[in-house]
């Protein structure tokens, strides 16, 4: 075989075992995201994911590629209309993505320094548009407190009743928290 | 063995198993509390264990009795003063209890309809304090919201970066919500 077609192959690999890294973080946690179970979901020998990814972090990395990062909402530069639209992409992805679980999936990873690192990169980067737009109103304790806030009116209900809020309360939320910050 | 006797000898097996089973719970997480593992790590037999405790669901009922539920701030009466209190033992109990990993390991566990009732339950009466001070100013939607943005201003930073909030952003929440909700 040429280099481009090998390189296609490998190339074509990743991504299936990416797309099948995600859907068993997604289903199973982290505890399922192992090289034999993963094999057997991709469709590609133990040995194959050894030799490209050795470990079980790797693995959680080729799964947030496939992920390809958390959508986000286009600011409008209304302040309120865009916490709102950020909340709603963010509750929408909970749903279609079940990133809900990638995080539970992180949390739960996190047990070396270079896993912790991974995770706080990961939802550093998440959380950024939604701290971005907070930061035009808070800083300091406050900023932190409001960022924790607003993530928390999503992922509370989410990982304490596996439910999600309804519009009215995202709306209430962000209201609160703008007329707390004037 | 007189009637005595054995009730005494079932009640130390009881405890031992649930101390064991809450030490897997929050060690390991739900994957990790099968009969199996938690009979090698309580001194017991398998065969004991299902005869007292025939699901993985009664695994966690027993970690849950180790537990004996959420410890929570005695209200003063002075709101704020409340508020502040009741999450700074939430973010205590996260510490010294493990309480984040529990309340994992009951999101994790929640694959049936019974496990999801009981970790609705479980989590319903941890969130009640809190619910019942926020309660004294808001109501509807405005109150579900405020109360996950409590909840979430130290299940937050736990998640996403296995981190605590200090007292001036437990503060700035407290803050932030009750001006909020004038």
């Amino acid at each position: 075989m040429d280099r481009d077609g090998e390189d296609a192959r490998v190339a074509r690999t990743r991504a299936d075992v990416a797309r099948a890294a995600l859907e068993v973080l997604r289903s199973g946690g982290f505890d399922d995201l192992t090289h034999a179970h993963l094999a057997d979901v991709a469709g590609y020998s133990k040995t194959t994911l050894y030799a490209h990814w050795p470990s079980r972090l790797d693995l959680v990395r080729l799964a947030l590629d496939a992920l390809g990062g958390w959508p986000h909402h286009p600011p409008s530069g209304d302040l309120r209309a865009d916490l709102i639209g950020e909340l709603t992409v963010f509750r929408r992805s909970v749903l279609d993505l079940r990133l809900d679980r990638v995080v539970f999936g992180l949390a739960q990873s996190a047990t070396s320094a270079a896993a912790a690192r991974l995770r706080d990169r990961v939802n550093l980067e998440g959380q950024r548009p939604l701290r971005m737009l907070l930061a035009q109103r808070f800083s300091g304790a406050r900023l932190e407190a409001a960022l924790s806030m607003l993530t928390g009116v999503v992922t509370c209900p989410s990982l304490l009743f596996g439910a999600l809020p309804d519009d009215a309360v995202i709306a209430a939320a962000v209201d609160i928290v703008l007329s707390g910050g004037r």
